[in-house]
């Protein structure tokens, strides 16, 4: 596609390698612009590839500029990146057709490079370490304490004490509040027979990672192999484990994201808890935490060797308790490896 | 100001003590919607104030539905806010007009109530906590770290371990790095006699703080009374001082904003250095790292009694090095106090 524009911080730092937080990328074919703020002059003239460094105390003003200056037809825009205001003041007048073309960075990015593929598994392995140190200080110091504080140690040991920009906030949630796919946390206590639900990543060079374990407070570990206090607790689980491996195990490269969604489905649908999965199976991850491929019931994408996205079925019975289990996997020869 | 849209997660917090990262929140004067998906209903309806929840699969789709019922002839939104996609989705074919109205939710948080004040007070306090932890760890281990690893504890100590969220990535710069008002962390190594400049913040409820301060690695302690190796380091030093202690001595109810910018530059052209001195003096802080007023030369909005705003004069020598000293302030009595 040529002759696009991007505003997008991590849209931008995928097409030239470095990007900063006020920054227009114009791309017209061979030459490409990054037009910034003084702030970010050297930097960007360092460590920006395959542009020119333009540096203006009015980006929309110099994009202006150089538009008038070529001679396009068209321009591709993101509808969902430009703000009315900023569309606004850069269409004013221009000989040039805008084309909206929504979500057109994110899809350029739906297939990884090894490289990429490498840095989301750095940032996996070290969201294993971090959930592998929160479950030593549970196990040591969890008891008694509430979920608020319980999701500021997930913090600090996700982000290895802050050395590592997280995905998303972690989400740690206790048995009924576990049942919401989205707990914020509570002042809800954690106690011995309590389950736990932990969902959380990290970043390693802007590449983010994305993990959910659930876990029993008497024995917490956050590995696949779990033994819950009561019967329907652990019904649930290996259900949902049964539906994540499964699904993991059959995608193969050629299928769609829906036959995927739908391996996991069925097989909760078949234990007959279906109504209570109530999200999608999985979504790409990367420079976002949320990319495509979407492996929802509606999404008709195939899957593609180096795609990289999130299995994670789940099962939330109101009241009483949630179970998610999720891992992030790329496809290699055909078949998916979890990162 | 009746009948607005908003979608910024902090403007929406501000209207009603209660935010997510996907809502829309409608106000018809005595009516407010807050409109949002089924991750966030519960927390939504247990936190969010004098609004109606509404749970909806498509956001756009549900504030259609209420404008179409209601009769309204004008909607104001921030046409920085929206989105074209959004927009264009939102308005189609609705016999209302639109007013485009830019940042009108920053402008109505101009003025801080007390309670947001103590939220920014509790921030700076945990700020300049964290940086007196900083400073500990760099008299005992900060020699011969590069600046990427300094980077990272001072997120470390600013963020107490992961606790709170930083208000922005710390800026960490030796020497000549510090020349630059937006440096990025490099593999320069801290050594003896070096400046070091941290600028830094961390948040508490959701409001930010933000201060820098500019020391000598030799006897590092991150307060206003500095003795500098050099003598250019000392007299930048106390010219930048001197702006910004003036600026919040002389600062008053009453005065333009271009006033309070122009106290602090004068002092600075006096000196000789004000084409060193390439920012404006200072910004508000809030929800937003960045809200009004605006402290430069342009802005002429008139300073208010419980207005908070940064004080935060430069010299950037290129080169050789940087100095910034920056506090928060809040207007009370019809003086600056450093929070």
């Amino acid at each position: 596609m040529n002759n696009f524009i991007l505003l997008n911080e991590n849209a931008i730092y995928y097409e030239c390698n470095y990007s900063c937080d006020n920054v227009v990328f114009l791309s017209l074919g061979s030459e490409n612009f990054f037009i910034t703020d003084s702030r970010y002059e050297i930097e960007a003239k360092l460590l920006a590839k395959n542009c020119e460094i333009i540096i203006s105390d009015n980006l929309i003003k110099s994009i202006r500029k150089i538009l008038k200056k070529i001679s396009i037809k068209k321009l591709y825009i993101d509808s969902h990146e430009f703000s009315v205001a900023k569309y606004e003041a850069l269409k004013k007048d221009l000989n040039i057709k805008f084309i909206q073309k929504p979500f057109f960075s994110k899809q350029k990015r739906i297939i990884k490079s090894n490289k990429e593929i490498k840095y989301i598994q750095k940032a996996m392995s070290l969201g294993r370490d971090g959930f592998d140190s929160f479950a030593k200080y549970l196990r040591k110091n969890g008891l008694q304490k509430d979920e608020k504080y319980l999701f500021f140690k997930a913090k600090q040991f996700l982000s290895h004490n802050g050395k590592y920009d997280l995905s998303f906030d972690p989400i740690v949630a206790i048995d009924q509040n576990s049942a919401k796919p989205h707990a914020l946390p509570t002042k809800k206590i954690l106690k011995k027979n309590n389950l736990l639900l932990v969902d959380a990543g990290v970043k390693y060079k802007r590449y983010c990672s994305d993990r959910t374990c659930t876990s029993i407070m008497s024995n917490i570990t956050f590995t696949r192999d779990q033994k819950f206090k009561t019967k329907l607790e652990q019904k649930i689980y290996d259900i949902v484990l049964k539906a994540q491996q499964t699904a993991i195990e059959k995608v193969k490269v050629g299928m769609k994201a829906n036959e995927v969604d739908k391996i996991a489905r069925s097989i909760i649908d078949k234990a007959g808890y279906g109504k209570y999965f109530t999200h999608s199976t999985g979504h790409g991850v990367g420079l976002d935490i949320h990319e495509y491929p979407n492996i929802n019931k509606r999404s008709k994408v195939i899957i593609e060797e180096n795609m990289v996205f999130t299995v994670e079925p789940g099962i939330y019975l109101l009241d009483k308790f949630g179970v998610r289990i999720e891992d992030t996997i790329v496809m290699k020869n055909g078949r998916a490896v979890v990162l």
